[in-house]
């Protein structure tokens, strides 16, 4: 499964990249890394692009001792790991997305697939499952691509299992959540964690389809809305939105936390899903009916997108 | 000791508003509010000053219940108290500042002083402390601020025991560092917590001197700066710094946390200390031999400032 899952998000972020690259005309710039831990990774990251502020596709393949303020962040699994028996060695494959467009009509995109195990001393597994999903976060609300979003999450996920997408949407909601502000980071999306309830081979099956819908579930999107015009004001609110992105990955994001707290973990892979610029306002409130208020008004009261 | 900390912190906001106000030219808006679950405050925000891209200096008197969750980031007196027996009444007064100028020269500052009281069910108290410190963010390193500010808040320390700066100084290198950065937050100053090792009365001096000391310790160096020449290379460097404010005060600043945690708390308050703007670039590295690189060496190695 190491080997295969490995394979995958090699192949994906390639193809990922290269789409991403004929939308925006400007080319990703491409590091691989190593931890000196253990393994290693890709990041490729797009910079002041034409479409792009700032899009990122990493994949990380690293192996090592998990400590225990890591084990900390894996709220669910900790109490099947006794400290006392620690450091465990685990291993991790995982791709991450996270595309920030310059025009405030088009939404930021993130995705997530993960592999993690956990192994006994003697090297055989103590634990598996996957984790990971997909996200929509817009400036401006637009109820059709909200809409295809999800639409085109749930056709993947109907495919393994019909009660995988209800299930995932809600938890998708209940995990991007700003409780300091109470609201939803943006419209959603799915989100699991610790997904070993079927045989490894099936859910892997379930990984790939997911990651496999990705271009199809953002591509649509931003090309409808990159060319929009848009003046000061539609720029403004954006930037203010940008920066509860930031509070939410840098206050509440399990997956931020788990990896400053892994020595050796790359601090600029974790920081790309930051966008190039935020504003924080003191008390600002969107003008009542307006198109801000709207979008507000979704982020506290999340929405079914499809039936 | 409530009521006296209440007068103090009043009067000092009041004066500090005063003097910012004739620096920038600008009005701070005045905001009063109250807290659901007891107590209030009062928050002034400058914000598009002439001199200030963002400048808060907030009061709070709170009393309530304190949950857990907010005990928790009270590190050290979370052994001292039973959650079992929780939740505690307590009582808080604090002022906390920050300021954010506009010109990349003049440096951001940081001043919060607290006393904080634990009651029994009878309402006897059962544990109180003082907090608190002050310290400065530049973003190009002049020598001369760093001491002037260090020998100021040195100044007020020695009139009470001159054992107070060097370890408060430390205190405040160890306390605003970013780990995952491996760099401090900015040339420091002093900082403290849990203070209860001298009679009550005593430790309100001093904290009342380190309050008086801060127009000595700022206004100096802002009026040194705010008119110095700057260009867009200067200001994109600070956006970069000022996404590393936003980095420490949203993953390390127990303050925070503290704060988000607290029932009824004012997220608009305290959220005053994020800077207007700020910026985040994948791998940025100053040039070598560059100021930018010198503020980076400091940073990474705190220096002595008095001796």
């Amino acid at each position: 499964m190491r080997n295969r899952m490995e394979e995958f998000i090699k192949t994906l972020q390639q193809r990922i990249v290269e789409e991403i690259e004929s939308i925006d005309g400007k080319k990703f710039k491409i590091d691989r890394w190593e931890r000196n831990q253990g393994g290693g990774g890709i990041s490729c990251i797009l910079q002041d692009g034409n479409v792009f502020e700032k899009a990122g596709v990493n994949i990380s393949i690293v192996h090592g001792k998990l400590p225990e303020a890591a084990i900390e962040q894996m709220k669910t699994r900790y109490k099947e790991l006794d400290p006392s028996k620690g450091p465990y060695p685990f291993f991790a494959a995982g791709i991450s997305i996270v595309m920030h467009p310059l025009n405030p009509y088009a939404p930021t995109v993130h995705l997530n697939y993960r592999y993690f195990e956990i192994h006994n001393d003697d090297g055989t597994p103590k634990l598996w499952w996957f984790g990971g999903g997909s996200d929509l976060t817009p400036s401006y609300l637009f109820e059709e691509d909200a809409v295809h979003f999800h639409k085109t999450l749930k056709d993947a996920c109907d495919k393994h299992d019909v009660t995988l997408y209800p299930e995932f949407k809600k938890w998708c909601d209940k995990y991007f959540y700003l409780q300091h502000r109470g609201e939803a980071r943006g419209v959603g999306g799915i989100f699991f964690d610790d997904l070993d309830r079927k045989p490894a081979e099936e859910v892997f099956a379930f990984i790939k389809q997911c990651g496999d819908a990705f271009l199809l579930s953002y591509v649509p999107i931003v090309k409808r809305r990159m060319n929009m015009k848009f003046g000061k004001e539609e720029k403004h609110w954006q930037q203010l939105r940008r920066g509860r992105y930031v509070e939410f990955n840098l206050i509440w994001d399990r997956g931020t936390k788990f990896g400053l707290q892994t020595p050796g973990a790359r601090i600029e892979s974790i920081f790309m899903s930051l966008p190039l610029t935020a504003r924080w306002e003191y008390m600002h409130i969107p003008e009542k009916d307006s198109r801000e208020e709207k979008l507000m008004e979704v982020l506290k009261n999340p929405r079914n997108w499809v039936a």
